[in-house]
């Protein structure tokens, strides 16, 4: 089972390729993708780009997207819904099945805890997968580490081959 | 000038090419996409091929799009700014410059007044464009008339050429 995980974003986007199960994930390819200062429209085109060119060359069964919850900010929501749209448009072009995981659920994935914060959760991350060394003076941003997370909770749901058998359990609802 | 105006959607998709100034207006094509039932990936890979298809097969100077208010409904803003992204993307990837209008811009341009209802904007329509007959029995959706009552607008707009130079005065606030 291989997994590409998406936290997308239009200022940010992380991405990660996990394969394995829970108990021996491993982590293929993860990246922080920062598109160029432009318009929307030229920003979401590298996202796009982005998403497609690791479809193309990973290969995954299928991709793992946070679902979105409303925060205070509407603009950041309605921005993060349009990379969403791209990642979502990306998959169905590809013929891949979307798992969707809330924030939530990737905490408890990975530290056992639903109201974990950032640093608990970065803290757990090599615990369970083993991170390729980076070249010195260069950090995974938080949206490579949301990736990865986010990858690993969705190689640890359970039955996860029986529910992409079954939609119902993982279309996004509405 | 040839303008591609979409009213995004992932229930029901709005798309018309308009050509010509505000003066001369020609309808080249229009259509109403509605994505066959099924996931959300479906539907916005679905979405993204006719935008796509639409942008190869007609080459449009500029895509018009209509900017999002929160409306009542939180869950269709986030669907209908996913399927925004998907448009914003399309043009980014094509290199083609956006135009955001309002609804109220549009019902000014089309009926003279901001607060005109949905009937308003559908009477004046074939007062400013010849619309191609459809086959018997066969209407043109609301969606399909507010992407031609946007690419009017569109059109419309004064020095639009001055403004797709000039950027700041098109590009989407944030």
């Amino acid at each position: 089972m291989r997994v590409l995980a998406i936290d997308p974003g239009y200022d940010r986007l992380g991405i990660a390729v996990l394969e394995g199960d829970v108990s021996q994930p491993t982590l293929v390819w993860s990246a922080c993708i920062t598109p160029a200062k432009g318009t929307r429209a030229n920003r979401l085109a590298e996202v796009k780009g982005a998403i497609e060119d690791a479809i193309q060359k990973y290969k995954p069964d299928l991709v793992a997207l946070e679902t979105l919850f409303f925060g205070v900010n509407k603009k950041t929501a309605l921005g993060v819904a349009g990379a969403r749209g791209v990642a979502l448009a990306a998959a169905g072009t590809a013929g891949l099945q979307v798992l969707e995981r809330s924030p939530q659920q990737v905490k408890i994935a990975v530290t056992g805890e639903g109201r974990a914060d950032k640093a608990a959760v970065a803290r757990m991350i090599p615990r369970l997968i083993a991170l390729p060394p980076r070249p010195a003076g260069q950090k995974r941003l938080d949206d490579e580490l949301d990736a990865i997370a986010l990858g690993i909770a969705a190689l640890a749901q359970k039955n996860i081959f029986a529910q992409i058998e079954s939609p119902r359990h993982i279309t996004p609802r509405g």
